[in-house]
C-alpha cells in the first residue's frame, strides 16, 4: 500500500529561537510545506509514503529532495524543473507576540509547472491513497488546474483521496476565489481535514454563527461538519481540529469526526511550552490518514491523530519527525513527560 | 516632534540560552539601558527619537552607535569621548532561579563626561518630549550633575519632560542618596513612571504600608501615587506598573496610573513561558509616552503602554522591538498566539 | 571534613534545545552521571569534595577530570586505566513529548577496573561522609563488587555512608537482580535516598498498593519508608522525591523524610519551564547531605534539599550549578523570579 | 558632498564556514549586492553616502534598510514597493572549489519598480558623485530603464558618473544583449571600472588576443583600457582590476588606471587565506572613488583602491567593512599582520 | 550496474572549527567511515550506491541510515542489530598541530554481526562491483570473517572487487596480523587501492628501501606497485596515492596506478588551506572505481580519482560531497577557485 | 618543585571566526593574559604551577578560576577582591588585516590590590620558579609595586626569576616610563625572555640599529642581548622570539638565547594557516622555562620552547593547551600534521 501526497515544499527560514527577523545575522533552514509535512509523517508511521511536487534542478532543489529521503520518502517521482524553489520565512511567536509567516513563493517550480509534465501513471501506480491539501491550489491557477487533475487522476484509478482544506489567507492571489476552486476538488474527496474557519473560508460554508476562541461548544461543530456533509454527498468523512489559542506558547488541542453514522469527540490535550506549532495540522492529517487503515473504529483514528499531533507541538520544524510508538505512548500514559532510561 | 532622551548605553553579556555564566565559552552580545531602550522603542513606534549619550571612540563604541542607528535612532547628538563603555552581564534565570545583573559600568563614557560638553542647544533644537531615568543620576557624582542640567535645560525650553524613577540598589555607591538627588530632578518633570519599591527607595515616599507581591491591591496603588503628587506639585501624572512574579518564566503584568483627575487601571496580562523581561519597563515608558501624545484618553495611553511592554517580553534582548501595529494588535485581539500567515 | 562519593562520569551528548537526534549535525556536549552530580553539587557547596572513578588515559578521560576540577572537585583519586569513557545520548523532551536517554556505557573504564584498584586507604584518609548510588551495581558485576567493597571500606572506617537507591530499568543486564546487590549495599547505609519506583524496583519492598502520579497521598509515603526502615535496621534515616510529572516542561516537586522518630513532609514547588531536570534527584542527594551537616533539625535539610533541587530544574546539563546562598534565598523568597540588580 | 549610489541589495544565504549547501540546516544571513557594497564602503570612509533601491514593504526589507543604516548609509531615498528582495545563495569555496552563487532575484523590488517612481530631483540634490554598476541593467529591462534614467538624470545635473562594468553570466536574461545596454549608460560615465573579461562581455570590446591567468601582462591591459576609451570620448578615466586565481584562498591583486594622460600599474599583494572575496571588487571601486577624490595623482587614488579591496577579502560578508586608516595603515606597513595592542 | 560496498560506518565526533577537545562543550556530529564515504560519493556521482553493514536498531542507528539515505545511498541491505554504533572522535589539526583520532568503536554493532546474518542473494542481485577496505577485516575477528565471507560471496557471482589496503595502526587488537588477513582478502581483489605505508603494513611487502616524505620519486612507487602486483597474480590493477604532508593545512597529492601494462603517474595538485582531509583516500577509491567504469583510458579514470579526491579536502566531513561536474571542471580549469556566477 | 607566576588573568571576548567587532551579536570568551597563559602552559607540561593574582568575587571571578582550575593550575593563592576583571576585545586579523586588541583593564582587581595583600610565604613556600612579565608593572602604579615586592620577595627566597619583557605601547599611562620601572625589576632576573621590541622599549636599549622584518640578520640578535647581558649583571641567560610576520596568517617563528657563554639559534618554522598567535609569546616563555628544568643544554630548551610556541598558533584562545607528547613529536617529525589514527 502506497500513499501519494502532491503539493509544495518550501525552504523554510527562521531566526534562531524566539528572535525577531534577522536580529542576528542567521537563519535555521529547513524545509516545509503542508503536503510535505504529511509525507514525511506518514513515512515515519512506517508507510510507503511517496511525495509529488517539482524542485528547481539546483543544488537547493537536491537538498530539499535528500531531505525528504532521509526521513524515508520516496521521491522518485519529483520533477526536476523550474526556476526556483519557494521560501517561507517564519519569525516564531512567543508569549503574546503571534509567529508570522511571509511568503516568498511566486513563480516557484510547483507553481508553474503544468499537469501534464507529471507522469500520473507512474504516480498512483500501486498506490490506495491520495492527499491534497487547500495550499496547492491557492498558489497559482496553474497548480490549481494540477490540483484537479491529480485528484481527478486519482480517483478513476480508485485511489481514497483525502483532503485537507488549510485556507491560507495570504494566497489566492491569482484570480479566483477558493471556495470556487476547492468546491470542484472537494466533489474527488473521500475524506476531509481542515478546521473550522477552513470550513468558512475554503468552502464558503457558513454555519449561521461563529464559535470562536472562547465557547468551544463542540457540539456546534457537528453543525458545520453536518453541512460541509450535506455539501458533498460523495464525502464519507469530515474531521476537524479544535484549537484553543491561550498564547503563542500554550494551546488546547482536540478534534472532532462526523462519518455521518457517528460524531465523535477526541481526547483533549492542554500543551504549554510549544516548541513549534507549524505542520501540527498536517500532523493531524497524517495520522488520521494513518489511523484510519490503522483502526476499525474511527475514535481510534481520530485519537491517534490528535494524539501524534499534540506531540507534533514538541519537535522544531515543519516535519512531524514522531513515531508510532510514541503516539501510542502518549495514548497510553497521558503524557507526564517522564524521562525515559 | 522629536524625543528626546537621555543616559547610559551598555555592552551586555549573555550566556546562551538559560546557561550560568560561562557553562560555555560564549556572550551573546547586545546593548541595552534604561534609556536607550526607551528611544529605541519610540523610534519602532515610528517617532522621531534622538539619544543622547557618550560612548568611547572605539570600535565598540562606533558599534553601539550602530546598533542604534539600525533601529532607527538618532545618534548625532552622541559624543564620542572618554575611556569605556559601561558593561552588564546578565544570566537569565528560569522556573525558580533569579536572574542576575552584575554591572561593570563603572569609569563608562557617559559617566565621566561632563554637562557642558553636550550642547543642549542643538540637542533640544525643535525637540518636544526629553525623558530620564533614575538610573543616570545613579551611576555617578558626574553623571547625576549632567542628569539635572539635562532636565534643567529642557524645561526652560518648553519641553515636556518624563522620569522612570527606575531604582538600582546596586548602584548609588558614590555618595548621594536617590531621594536626595531624584527629589531634585522630578521638581522638572510633568510625567512620572515607576513601581512601588521605585516611589519608596528613588523618592523616599512611604505609604505607611507594603503592598507585597501577594495581595496586590490595586488601590492601595491610588495612596501610593497620591503621595508622590502631593511632594511633586508641577507633576500631571504618574503611572505604576504592577509585576506579579510567580516565577522567573511567568508574570502578571498591568499598571495604574493617577493624572489628579482620574485613578486609573490598565488592562492585566498574564504572561508566561517569558522569552526576556530586561527592559519591559522601558517598554511601559516608551508606549506611555507614545500614547500620551496619540491619544486623547490616559486610559488609552495606559493600555497601550501595557500592551506593549507585555509584548517587549517576547523579544530577546534589551531593545523593545514591537511596532505600533503590534501593539493595536495585541489590544484587539487579546493576545492568542495564533500564527499570522 | 572530606566528603567522598564513587561512581561512573559519562560523556553527555545532547542535540540543541528540544531538537530530536541529529536534526541538527551537532551535540552539545557535557559530562554527567548520578554520583558526579552529587559530587560537583557538593563542591558548590563550598565543601571538601572528592570524586572517585577510573577514566580513560586519553584526551577524553582528561578533559572529564578537568571538568570536575573547573567545578571544584578533588580529582586526585581518580584512576586512568581502562578503554573507554561511557557516553550516554540525551534527548530533551517538551511538552507532552518524554525525554529519552540512549546508554552506551557498556565497558567503560569504571565498570572494568577491579575494586584492588582503587587505593581506599588513600580515598577515605580524613573522610567523613560516602556517597553512593544505585546506578554504579548495576552497569557491571565487577563494578557492583567495587560498589561493596567501598562501602564495606567506608562503614569500616566510621564514615556516613548515604545511597541513593537510583533504579536505572535499561542496566542490571549483567545477570543479577537489582533487589539481590541493593540489599547488600544498603546494609551500610545510614542514609537512605530515592523515590517510590525505586523502594520497589531497587528494593524489592512492595507496599501493597501503588500510589501513581495522580493521587499524591504523601502520607502513603508513610508506609513505605517504614517499611525500608524495617528492612535495614541500621538505616536511620530515608527520604523520598515525589515528582508529579505534568509534562516535560513542568513537575510538582517535594519530599518525605522518614528519621524513626518524626516522618517529614517538606515544601512543595510547582515547576514550569524546566530547563533540564537530568539531576534534580542528584541535587536532591547532594542538598540532604548538607543539610544533614548544617541543620539540627531534618525538617530543614529536607527543605533545604528540596529547594536545592528544585533549582537544579532551571540549569542546562547534568551538574546542580547552584550555591548555598541561591538555596537560601529560595527558602526565604519562596521563588518569585525577580531580577536581582 | 553627497555620493549616490543605485542597485540591488539582496538578502545573502550562506552556508556555515566552507560547508556545501545545507550540509546544516542553517544560513549565515546578511544583505549585500555591488552597489550596496559601495555605498557601505564609502560610509565607512565617512563620506556622506546615499543608497537608492527598492525593497519591499515587510520586515525583510524593513531589516535591510536597518543594516545599511547601522552601517551609516543614508536610506531616505529608499522606496518601500514591490513584492519581494532579491535573494542569492553563496556557497563558498575552498581549495580547488570554486564559491557558487545561485541568484534568486527575480522579480525583486527593484527589479520591478519604474524610473518615475523615484524621485530623481530629492535623489541627486546636492549630491556630487553618482555611482553605478552593470548589474543592474542585467536583472530586468526595466532595471536597466531605471539605470538609464539615473545616469541621465545625474549626469544632467552635472555629477560625476562612475560605472563598474561587472558583468553577471548568470543575468542578462530578458532579452537584450549587455553591449548594447551597457553601451548606452557608458556615454554618461566618467569613470569606468572594472576587470578585462567585463571590457569584453559588457562592452563588446574584443583587444584582439586573450590575456588570461598565466601570463598577467600588465601592458596588455593598456591596450584593452586604450579601446575601451577610444569607444567613450567622454570617459575620463579607466580601472581595471587583477586578480591571479591560484585557488579559492588564494590571489594575487592588483590594478591598472589609464586617464588618458598615463597609464599606471597599481601596488600589488598577494593575499592567501581569503575569508570572503565577494565585495572586492565593490571595495576597489569605493576605494577609487574615495582616493580620487582625495589625492590629487591618480595613482595614489589607484593604490587606495587596491589596499582597501586586498582588505576586503579578509572580512566576512559582502560589505567592505573597512575604515580609512586600516587602508592607510596597509600602504605604509605592507600587511604583515602584526597584533596592534 | 549497482556498486556494492560493505564496511562499519560511525558516528564522527569534532570539536568546532580547530578547538582541542571540549574547549568548547560542543561536537559537531556527523557520521563516516572508509566504506560508507566510498558508497556516498558514488551515490553523488550517480552511481546505484548500495552499503551494507549493521547499525542498532536506535534512534542513532536510524539517524545514521537517514544521513547515508539523504546523499542517495541504497539503505535496504543495512540490517538493524547489535547493541552499538562505533565512534570516532577527531580533533583537527592545523599548522604543525597533527589531527587526532579516537576510535570508541569496539563492540560495534557491525564488528560483531556475523556472515551467516547478511543475505548475500539479496545483497549482490544485479551488482556488478563490490568494494571493501582493511578496516573491516582489522576491526574484530568476527569483522574479518565476515570480509571475507563478502569477498568470496562477490567474486563467485562475477562482481568485479576492489580493495583500499587502508592500514589503520590504531586497529588489528584482535589477535590476527593484517597481512595475514589481508593477503586472503586481496586473492579475491581485481583492483587495489592505497598508499605506500599500505603496502608495507597491511599486506607486508617491503620494497627494500624507503620512500619518506621527502624526495617523492614517483619511479620508486613502480617498485612497490610491481612487488603487489606480482604477490597477487589476479590482480589487474593497483592505485597508490601519494601525499606530501607540508603540515596540517597543507599537502600535496598525486597517484600513480600500476595495470601490468603501463606504470601511470597522475596530475599533481597542491592543496593548501584544507578544510578535511579525512575521507580524501575513499575520495580517490570511489573517483577510481567511477573512472574505471567511465573511462577507456586508466590514465583519465586516474587523474578523475585524483582530482575528486583533491576537492575532497575542501569538504567539512566524512563525506565526498562532490559531483562529476565538479570533478571534471577542475580537470579542465586546474583549480583556480575562481565565483561561479 | 612548584613554578609561580603572577600577573592578572582577562576575561577575553572575540567576536566568531574572522569576524569584526561585533559583526554578529556574540563574543567567544575565554580567559587569558600573558602570565595566566605561562601557569597553564606550565600545568599542561605536567609541572605544579600556581598563579598569583586578584579577582573580584563574584561570579565573574569565580568561573575565570574554575578555567585556570580546569587546566590543572593551582589556584589556591588567588585573592578574591576587587572590584573587577579586567576585559580584552580581540578581533582577529586575516590576510593583510591585523588583529586588534582594545583593553578594558583599568581598575581591575589586579591593578588596585596592594602587595600586603599577599601572603607571600605561602606563595613561595616549596616554590623553585617565579615567572613575571613586563605587562604587570605596565598597568598600574599599584601593580608596578607588587611586581618589584613580588620578585623581591622570590629572590630573597632563593627561587629562580624569570622575566617576559613583553612591552604593551597601549599601558604604561600610570606615568612611570617603562624602562625606568623594568630596569629595577629585571635586577632580579635571572632569565629575561623577549623581543627585539621589548629591549628596546621597556629597558630603552638601542642597539645602535634597526634589525626590522626583512633581512633578520639573526647575528645582529647577538649585539642586543649582549647589551641586555651588560646592563643586568645578576642576569644569566636572554632569549628572544624572532617573528617574521608575512600576514595575520602566515609567520616564521624562531628565538635566539644567550647564555654569556654561548650565543645560540633555534630550529625556524614556517606557521602557515594560524589559528591564534594570542599567547604564543607566553607559551615560548613556558617552554623555555620547561626546557631549562628539564634539559642540560641550553640548546635543547630553546628548540623545546621554539616548538611548544609554534604549537600554540594552532590552538584557539590564549591558554597554550600543548602536551609536552606533542612538542617532542614535532621536534621529531617535523609538523607534516599527518593524522595519527
Amino acid at each position: 500500500m502506497r500513499f501519494v501526497t502532491f503539493g509544495e515544499i518550501m525552504l523554510r527560514l527562521k531566526p534562531p529561537g524566539a528572535e525577531r527577523f534577522l536580529q542576528s545575522p542567521a537563519f535555521e533552514a529547513t524545509f516545509g510545506g503542508g503536503e510535505a509535512n504529511v509525507a514525511v509523517s506518514l513515512a515515519r508511521f512506517g508507510l510507503e509514503s511517496s511525495f509529488v511536487t517539482a524542485v528547481p534542478d539546483s543544488p537547493m532543489g537536491e537538498a530539499c529532495i535528500g531531505e525528504l529521503r532521509r526521513y524515508g520518502v520516496d521521491t522518485n517521482m519529483i520533477l526536476k524543473t523550474g526556476k526556483r524553489l519557494g521560501i517561507y520565512f517564519l519569525e516564531q511567536g512567543a508569549a503574546q507576540r503571534s509567529s508570522v509567516v511571509i511568503y516568498d513563493r511566486e513563480n516557484s517550480s510547483v507553481s508553474e509547472t503544468s499537469a501534464e509534465k507529471y507522469d500520473w501513471e507512474k504516480i498512483f501506480a500501486g498506490a490506495s491513497w491520495f492527499h491534497i491539501t487547500g495550499i496547492t491550489p491557492a498558489i497559482s491557477l496553474n497548480a490549481s488546474n494540477v490540483a484537479l487533475a491529480a485528484v481527478n487522476q486519482a480517483k478513476k484509478r480508485g485511489l481514497t483521496v483525502s483532503c485537507d482544506l488549510n485556507y491560507r489567507g495570504k494566497l489566492w492571489k491569482y484570480g479566483k476565489k477558493a471556495p470556487e476552486v476547492m468546491s470542484e476538488i472537494m466533489r474527488f474527496a473521500d475524506i476531509a481535514v481542515g478546521n473550522e474557519e477552513d470550513c468558512q473560508k475554503s468552502l464558503g460554508i457558513d454555519p449561521g454563527f461563529t464559535t470562536g476562541n472562547a465557547g468551544f461548544d463542540e457540539k456546534r461543530y457537528r453543525v458545520i461538519t453536518d453541512a460541509v456533509l450535506d455539501s458533498f454527498p460523495d464525502l464519507k468523512k469530515i474531521a476537524l481540529t479544535l484549537r484553543q489559542s491561550v498564547s503563542a506558547d500554550s494551546n488546547g488541542w482536540s478534534a472532532v469526526l462526523n462519518n455521518r453514522k457517528e460524531y465523535i469527540g477526541s481526547l483533549r490535550y492542554d500543551i504549554n511550552d510549544i516548541v513549534d506549532r507549524v505542520g501540527s495540522g498536517d500532523a493531524f492529517a497524517a495520522g488520521l490518514i494513518y489511523g484510519l487503515n490503522k483502526y476499525d473504529e474511527d475514535r481510534e483514528a481520530l485519537n491517534f491523530a490528535v494524539a501524534a499531533s499534540c506531540l507534533k507541538h514538541s519537535v522544531p520544524g515543519d516535519f512531524p519527525l514522531i513515531t508510532e510508538t510514541e503516539v501510542l505512548n502518549l495514548l497510553k500514559s497521558g503524557g507526564s513527560g517522564r524521562v525515559v532510561r
